[in-house]
């Protein structure tokens, strides 16, 4: 086995603090990499207090990992020692269902591998995540990352970008369509990136009014503060898409209400507690409310190659490890511009 | 004016009792026709009780209208007198939005005129239903009723056929789907001889074990009791598509997880309270639940030619006039297969 050190919450109720834990030897498909980057995640917060039940502790939190590879298995084709490498939210699924035949791990019908807080295909070994110094990742669900990008910005990516990236594509989201992205946190930033980049009008809905300086740095084109009733009414009927990436409880029947004919609103934000809708804000409209989570390793590679083409990363803050705590507090507050990054070589 | 003999509720309170009132003179481009049977919706009922708020009244519900043609207008060129005609949700739209010009009046978005308990264009003339002898509609919003099919059962086509018709071929839902239709009523049993029609395999999801034997006589491929936990099951993860056709509360998280990954929930019953929904029962999946709301002009005609090709038409139950207040009683209780059609000769 490899020794790892890492940071665990050994309890729902207790913070985070050093762990040293082991990691299965490099197996003839495996891939090893020494983290550099780890970004925080809102999950990480959600899943190490186990606010959605369930958790496996003790719990090494992080899921946006990027690093350099330090082995390789025999049989590995697609990593050499040296390079760049990245994952996500996934290091495993059952590879035989037909999601997963069709680059659709995410939707694996026998219950993929979390990065962490999951079980290996095996059902019975716990997984840990980026909070650590390194990670041995079967090469299928390891990513090349692009070496022009800023490593450390480029590690969201894994999960606040493909979170984004993956429904726009599906719903071919582009040039002629009005997109609103709700929400401008880690993942509403990365929202605007991408609806800017594949070409549509992209309108920022948020409760802020302080974010709309922000909302124009990342080149949105409208801004509506959606406590306004009057700017809310502006957009009435407005849009063929909203994206929406917040996970505190709000009301879709309000934001439905700005789509046109066909719309689609897209959560990829979960609220914590059910939502109320009246059918009456999907029939007349033919509208839909949809959901989309993370994305394929496929389509994952896709999004980081298109990233090192556009040039594109998140915005972040790089943090000492010992600093989680401060992140997270900040983070529940809202007060991060826009995902805090653990800088590993502080561990 | 003409004058015409009805059958209508004074207030929200009243029963439906005979009245007469008077329609507009027949224009350049109106046609008039001698109703002989009008459909019996369960949103008349809601209509007349005012439990959707805003009632016109005195209200004459109807809008499964067929009949005869007995006048048309010098422009008229569609119809000639003796023609069959029918007339489902709509008679009038503004024709110039966006959707008016693709067909979708049913989503016109400065406002259609509903057949009953709306307003005429002019946004000041009340509009009376099919409850009534004799009807006259802008050319436009009349349709072309096959002779060959048996014209009372036709009259629900106009309504349960097109609201069910028009968000199957919407989602191209076809062979090699996997289609339940939840509840089998009006709609329901429309949408199980469409899904059949388009190919797919079709499940009637039914709380009532009785319907198992219609739901075969209308050549459904599945029954499932939906109260029955174990037979609910087994169908988890099984379908392409709901169309959900109940309008009485009902829990959507439940039949979100009998969806595969992409599938489409499919309201086109209108519960009368906010249902409540999981951000998770959309997440995992990529599933939507989308609304649909009857038709518009083009694919009604569509629909109806379909349905002559097809030799598909409503089950109904033929009333008189007099006895619509048991029928309302008796439709209130589910006790309908699968159509009240009122024979106006009776009126």
């Amino acid at each position: 086995m490899i020794a790892v050190k890492g940071y665990a919450a050994q309890t729902k109720d207790t913070d985070l603090a050093p762990w040293n834990f082991e990691r299965r030897e490099v197996g003839p498909h495996d891939v090893q990499f020494a983290i550099d980057f780890c970004g925080v995640c809102h999950s990480d917060l959600h899943q190490i207090k186990d606010e959605w039940g369930g958790g496996i502790f003790p719990m090494v939190p992080g899921h946006e990992i990027v690093g350099r590879v330090t082995a390789v298995g025999s049989h590995v084709t697609k990593f050499k020692v040296g390079d760049l490498a990245g994952t996500g939210c996934l290091v495993d699924s059952c590879r035989v269902c037909d999601n997963c035949q069709h680059g659709l791990e995410q939707y694996c019908t026998n219950g993929h591998s979390q990065t962490y807080n999951g079980l290996e295909q095996d059902k019975k070994t716990p997984t840990y995540g980026g909070y650590s110094d390194s990670i041995v990742v079967h090469e299928d669900f390891v990513l090349n990352i692009p070496e022009k990008l800023d490593l450390a910005a480029t590690a969201p990516l894994l999960c606040a970008g493909i979170t984004t990236y993956s429904p726009l594509r599906h719903w071919n989201v582009g040039k002629g369509h009005k997109l609103a992205v709700l929400g401008l946190g880690g993942l509403g930033h990365m929202g605007v990136k991408f609806g800017v980049a594949f070409g549509a009008e992209v309108t920022v809905l948020s409760t802020s009014p302080k974010k709309e300086e922000d909302a124009k740095k990342l080149d949105a084109h409208k801004f509506v503060v959606t406590s306004d009733p009057e700017q809310l009414a502006s957009v009435n009927g407005y849009f063929d898409f909203i994206l929406d990436t917040v996970s505190a409880e709000h009301d879709y029947n309000q934001y439905l209400h700005l789509l046109k004919t066909d719309g689609v609103h897209i959560c990829v934000g979960a609220p914590p507690t059910p939502s109320s809708i009246v059918a009456f804000s999907l029939i007349p409209g033919r509208k839909s409310l949809a959901g989309s989570m993370i994305g394929g390793l496929p389509e994952t590679q896709e999004m980081l190659d298109f990233c090192a083409e556009h040039n594109i990363v998140s915005d972040i803050e790089l943090i000492d490890m010992k600093d989680i705590q401060t992140a997270f507090d900040r983070m529940l507050k809202g007060d991060v511009r826009y995902r805090f990054v653990i800088d590993m070589a502080t561990l």
